[in-house]
């Protein structure tokens, strides 16, 4: 590679962006790098998903890639680098793993709908941040795997999301094996939604996107907020929590030009923010 | 409508019931109200459902609905009827997510097991109701669907036990678009057992409850309130609390009695209640 | 059967086992009496699996048997002699069920994969035993099925490890009818991994554990003992235990061997124990 390209790759910023019709896309474009989460790289996706939840006009956020690899999961190049620091790289080892469970956590969080694009490999963190957004559409061509046992690093923080999504026996295989699954088999597992075929992935995922994009924020923000908490509730108190939520969501006055344009039948317009 | 047909309407009850070899049928029966649970609808299912509780000849509950749609969710009109009260609705709207909870409740810790018969369309609260029975039998013609998202109020109670049936992300894709799954989806997301295409549906649905019909009522009990009890628990705990369920029902007569015909390669003849 | 077969019996040990190359088999032996888990063959499972987790040449354990039965649950014979006892059996079943929910829960402890193997009938504890293994590879002939409900013993223990595989209603089904599922029925369910045609299981089961055996002993260990305690927690409390496993993970020389390796392009060799 000629110094000038080396350059231009320097000044390429990390992630893409793109805000259309309340959809935002953040694309990685590290595809050289299989798109790993170094250091820099998940400071840039907090601070895109940080931006995202704070722009009114952002109604829903795709998460996709660039290239063959989706994502790789973790740096090995600065993980190996920090072994010559004086305590062997246990501080910063400390720091990447809070900075990464941070990042998969801001995706839970955050008051918008995350889609995950998945048109390639997703290995490791890369799998877990499929496993951490709300919905996931992959082409037929996108694989999943969590291979750390591999290289003597169990994926432990991927697994936290992974056995969220995918039942107990099968995510251990995944884990154990550190074999890959197609994205057929990742649907049957519930790792992610749909399966498109490449030439129709931009056309359905803009459909689904725009579909979800077009309904009340503030409805859509109260239902994923809840959504996560009654998980982690027993059956009677989860109950308690969700009824209390429905009420302060029928005081909202999009619920009820919500209801009012459903029995009018018309079309309802959302003011709420 | 003539006012002679209106008045047979009123007069026609919310439900209709039927027992049959142990077997309890509750049908709802405001097609032409889609079913919808109304406050008198609700309060009409919780009382059916406590006397099929107390009743000894009562073994098992079958849950199903008249008309193209199984149950329509929540009555928009009482609860935007409520919007004039002078605190705006909110005290209705506690009194009508509490009882509705409290329903759904009231199918889970039901002695008995209640299996949901789906010919229609279930829809918000009335997907919660599938979701919340023991097990579900379904026409190839039914439907599920969580929509409130579209008319601004989130699905947030039916998602508490839609949860509990179906993988995160697939429960969060139908409360999030909104969109219908079919049966066939539906039997692959874990939300109902079985589908039978409508002319079969009497005889396999008869034949199914009949044979859990046909079990020791005490045994079905005990199982049925140890499964929801121990699936909130930790693992050790859950034995712990388990394993002495099982000891308890050993020392049942229906046990004993059960224990022996299959020794004696005869049938039980069941005398606990 | 002659008194010489008779003696025969006696003395063939209730496991065979045998370890091949990491690989330590163990395989129950009494298909006359349906591989029944009886008081003493408890106790010869729960010795075998101390040694696996003690011998550090051991790297995964199978968990197979002979016969059409791979394992009939408890043995009704030795729990129905207990009722001429003094308390009517109590003492002697509370034993028993302590004995197995120890046996289920050695399994999801030991750290070490195990996998079932199971080539017929699971039923009751049998199918609770292939629920409590890591990862289960079955032949398309395998059934499953948890059938206390037909002898009014209500499978309550063997419904902590089946709820644990498989969603509530299909898990409440098998509970509810005792009916049993086939081997592509009970994948679906997310209770077996594979299926593999007789033929062809030795050589597949070979493979898929020595696979699992070449990883380093001390990654699978973390990893195993990780997932499960994870399991249980909520999702932020999750992250804080799997990041800080991550970071002793890679302090440990197999991850810097590995990481090492794979950078480098070569095999990783293992010193870890």
């Amino acid at each position: 590679m000629s110094e000038t390209a080396a350059n231009d790759e320097i000044q390429k910023p990390m992630l893409a962006t793109l805000l259309h019709e309340g959809v935002y896309r953040i694309v990685m474009q590290r595809p050289e790098r299989m798109n790993a989460l170094s250091s820099e790289m998940m400071t840039a996706l907090a601070g895109e998903l940080r931006k995202a939840a704070e722009d009114p006009a952002v109604r829903v956020v795709l998460l996709g890639a660039e290239g063959k690899v989706f994502c790789a999961g973790h740096d090995l190049k600065e993980l190996t680098a920090a072994r010559g620091e004086a305590d062997g790289g246990r501080a910063t080892y400390e720091r990447i793993m809070r900075q990464c469970s941070d990042l998969m956590q801001q995706i839970v969080r955050l008051p918008k709908p995350v889609i995950a694009v998945v048109t390639g490999v997703a290995t490791a963190a890369g799998c877990q941040l499929v496993a951490s957004c709300d919905l996931a559409i992959a082409t037929d061509t996108a694989t999943f795997c969590t291979p750390g046992v591999n290289i003597g690093l169990f994926c432990s923080t991927p697994m936290v999301a992974l056995s969220r999504n995918v039942a107990p026996k099968q995510a251990m295989e995944m884990l154990l094996t550190g074999e890959s699954i197609d994205a057929s088999t990742a649907k049957d597992f519930g790792l992610i939604n749909r399966i498109v075929p490449r030439d129709y992935l931009e056309q359905v995922v803009q459909k689904y996107a725009e579909s979800i994009a077009s309904k009340s924020a503030k409805t859509v923000k109260i239902g994923k907020e809840a959504f996560y908490r009654q998980l982690e509730m027993p059956l009677s108190e989860a109950y308690d929590f969700a009824a209390q939520t429905m009420v302060e969501n029928m005081m909202a006055r999009d619920a009820e030009e919500g209801i009012n344009a459903f029995l009018q039948k018309r079309k309802p317009e959302w003011t709420d923010s």
